[in-house]
């Protein structure tokens, strides 16, 4: 029947999260997704390097699946394409830029030769057999990035991806409202827009109004300028190498993901710095400090990135000098708070001058504040509204500014990641669930560290641990060695001998309590072991190791 | 020789972190204390409960030392009182409220019959042989906070302790610029200065102003109010209890930090809230939701305190009701974000209402802005400048902040924890530095959990553990049980079965390269079973976990 034909909304990742974007929209036999994220671990999630979405819906119906469709190169949108690539491999599309950024991840992993890249530009349509996915240009604080509309039989779904609204953008290339505006006069069934920063007030700063301050600065220092900000943010990158072509400084690049995003950017021409003014680390020595600028990693004092490293003083090349001007072109991203004020104290220490956000405006945000989401909601008015990019705080505070503009409660869909929108031609519905989460990388696994390998990570974390080992043997009950103890992160070893040899009392009395009684039960002996243990320690300590009582029997 | 004599003042915490603060001064024979706070375990601290200082300067010079001068009774000043008095007995001088909470914390030790404590109010001055410690009232975010003035033979020290100028403060105290003026004009040898809000300009909003926020919204709400914020603010409970008794509702306090110190002030006469208008929890039933505000721990997120409990549904008495409406009346601790989000994000996804800094005006800052700073710093003018309280980043802004003042940098000592500043008639210089450091308290542990346990504590953390146990006959040369294997925190059993089987058929390899050539030297046997099994865990996993190989020789 005609009239039951839906179209289903499914996010993946991204919702009640920040990061891990991804999500999926499906009509009758075809699925299209809209980016492939990664986040990063919290810090419950010992020893994870990243995390990825789980796409066993996506596998399941691997046959539906025609493409992935990334608005833009940042990590939260592209990172986990190498893994979910091989998984399931699609086509994929995007901008020149954000491609150029995958295909160095997918050079990295060994897959490029195997996947199926389409470059569009900002306006090209693409046309599936029930959608055609269409991109148009936004501002961001990566360049080249693309909000998507979806045309489906049941109407219009526009996408925003991340977004600000630049009206001075560095490349000229200013946001396609217009577009946007027309989508809106035609209807446009379901909004998905960026709630990152609803809960600020105002518009956001124009990039170009934060060059005049890096010019100033970078005029007026005496000796090296070394700028650490976000490798993918190439309009910071370039204002930063126009004010130091200004003054006649070469440029240097530091980091792995400074060094490739930036000759990326150069060779699909994004950024443009004269040739002759890019050199190699090791060439800084041919020229006075005065004459140099460091654009590095680090801006998140991400301990093994430059930044930390110039001011650990453990940089291979890089040593912090006289008159060295640091400059932090960044906010902390939530959560690494800490590690950046450990970097600026340490450059501080070490004598350097620091300039960040908190004292001169040296960094504005990529997302939307409240006066630009209004102004999106105005101009496209949707039937539907899904929050999308967030935690539920704002998500939460999202579904709220479109209220108080106006939408009903009802037609605001404050979803979980999982959760399935499905929309008729008559009306909207969250309706039932599919199987999502995160999967952790960590080293080569992919995977294989879950939830129990993590709760005892934090166990072992938190109290340390203590082996017991014994050695019985079978025929005459009794101990022929052992037991031995060994413990890691659980006391000092000098100050815990009167405590261990209490342990090995303690062991060999319950032992041979039970091999009196001719009880050779391992578990029992085992649990017995660890219970008197576990007991005595709590009591004289107050921590809890993990135990491990090891039975040898010959 | 009279031009000889010196006096020292020697942080022995407090300077480059955040809380932990103590400061000795020193003259001939006599050094007196300035605070005797605790600070909180960063992330890196894996287990550790908090951190002390390390008073090894002050154990050596026990005879010397008369007494700990408290300036307010937040943690970071008080905190390590109990610990410390424990390895040094003296006499500890604070306000009413002050030693209120103090007492508390000794008796929670059952040391408080053996100390000794005293009394003061502001205004008061202790003589001592040499030293003469004025108190003045400073205004800050806990009632009852005092600057002290160390009247030494040299000349005069003041010391702010944490304070902003608040000129409307809820209990009418005002901070007594008039004496720290006319101290001011008798001229003042040394400025000690909070450093902590350097980094923001203007001035801090009054406690008053925020008064009204909480009244409106607390009078809007529909059921009951929960508020979360810091135990030790006083006049903050004092806002909330007369907005909840203004609109007839009862108050519960919740939390074991918030039920001592709200009864500690209002025995004292701290906090005024007519006797009918406190129940306790389990009378909650007996009124309605709309006649109810819960004043509560928790405000920074923390997992095992009230607000957190209510949040995740682990709290004994107080469940989510429909019409809940929760404020944050606090900002977080850096460091703190993610856990206060993590409760906004469960509060908001099981239905419940939240308030918090981003969207109202419900929290202040205790600590001056640069233009209080300003005042102070005019009204004292110093002969020299200490900048005190902060991480190095506060420090060094704050030098500069005097400098701008026309202070010369040569008067400006920006110093670490453990440096000596030597005050003589003539000049101030950093003269070597005292042995300080951080004791770390784990559980009943004090000083018990040093860097290489938390150094094993990361490790294991980050890639988990793997023990390997085998048996050996001295005499024949050979394994006569295991090898057996054991891992945590490192991969998945049921992924590991093939792993784990390999691991095993290596340390035979191993272990039998070494019987056939009759090597049985234990650390020979072990220190090859490990490297190459860490050789094939890195290739196999890029994983490095702890490795432990057990040998039990019968």
């Amino acid at each position: 029947m005609k009239n039951e034909e839906c179209i289903k909304v499914i996010p993946l990742g991204g919702l009640g999260e920040i990061g891990k974007n991804i999500t999926a929209f499906e009509y009758e036999d075809e699925i299209i997704v809209i980016d492939c994220g990664i986040s990063f671990p919290d810090e419950e999630m010992y020893g994870v390097d990243l995390v990825i979405p789980d796409i066993t819906y996506l596998k399941s119906n691997a046959e539906k699946v025609k493409g992935i469709f990334l608005t833009h190169g940042h990590e939260d949108h592209i990172g986990a394409l190498p893994y979910i690539l091989k998984q399931l491999n699609v086509p994929v599309y995007g901008t020149k830029l954000t491609l150029g950024i995958v295909e160095n991840k997918l050079k990295e992993h060994n897959i490029l030769s195997d996947c199926e890249l389409h470059n569009v530009n900002a306006g090209d349509i693409i046309e599936l057999k029930n959608f055609k996915i269409e991109f148009i240009r936004v501002t961001h604080s990566i360049a080249d990035s693309c909000a998507i509309a979806i045309h489906s039989p049941l109407g219009v779904i526009l996408h925003t991806g991340d977004f600000k609204i630049d009206f001075t953008p560095i490349d000229g290339l200013v946001m396609d409202l217009e577009r946007i505006s027309n989508l809106g006069k035609e209807g446009v069934m379901l909004l998905m827009a960026d709630s990152t920063n609803v809960e600020r007030e105002g518009h956001t700063i124009s990039e170009k109004a934060i060059g005049k301050t890096l010019t100033r600065i970078i005029s007026n220092a005496a000796g090296r300028v070394i700028v650490a900000t976000f490798a993918s943010n190439i309009h910071r990158m370039q204002q930063i190498a126009d004010a130091s072509v200004m003054n006649d400084r070469k440029i240097v690049f530091s980091g792995r993901s400074m060094e490739n995003i930036s000759k990326v950017a150069m060779d699909l021409g994004y950024l443009h710095i004269p040739e002759e003014y890019i050199i190699r680390m090791d060439d800084m020595q041919n020229y006075n400090n005065k004459n140099i600028t460091i654009i590095t990693t680090g801006s998140q004092g991400e301990p093994m990135a430059g930044l930390a490293r110039i001011a650990f003083s453990t940089h291979r090349k890089i040593t912090i000098e006289p008159e060295d001007l640091y400059i932090i072109s960044a906010s902390p991203i939530p959560g690494n708070e800490k590690l950046i004020s450990r970097v600026i104290n340490e450059l501080f220490k070490k004598g350097a001058e620091v300039i960040y956000e908190d004292l001169e405006e040296v960094h504005v945000s990529g997302h939307a504040y409240q006066e630009e989401l209004k102004l999106i909601h105005a101009l496209v008015h949707p039937k539907y509204f899904m929050p999308v990019h967030g935690e539920y705080r704002h998500i939460r505070q999202h579904a709220k500014l479109a209220q108080g503009l106006g939408m009903q409660g009802e037609n605001i869909f404050t979803m979980e990641t999982g959760q399935i929108l499905e929309i008729t031609v008559d009306e909207a519905k969250i309706a039932g669930k599919v199987h999502t989460g995160a999967v952790f990388v960590d080293g080569l696994g992919v995977g294989d560290v879950g939830s129990i390998v993590l709760r005892d990570r934090k166990h072992l974390a938190e109290d340390g641990m203590l082996t017991i080992v014994v050695t019985l043997e079978r025929q005459s009950y009794s101990i022929i060695a052992g037991p031995d103890i060994i413990t890691r992160g659980f006391i000092y070893a000098k100050e815990s001998d009167e405590l261990i040899n209490e342990v090995k009392e303690i062991v060999r009395t319950e032992l041979n309590k039970c091999l009196d009684n001719k009880v050779i039960e391992w578990y029992v002996l085992k649990s017995n072991m660890k219970k008197s243990v576990e007991r005595y320690l709590y009591k004289k300590t107050n921590r809890r190791p993990t135990i491990f009582p090891i039975i040898m029997e010959i």
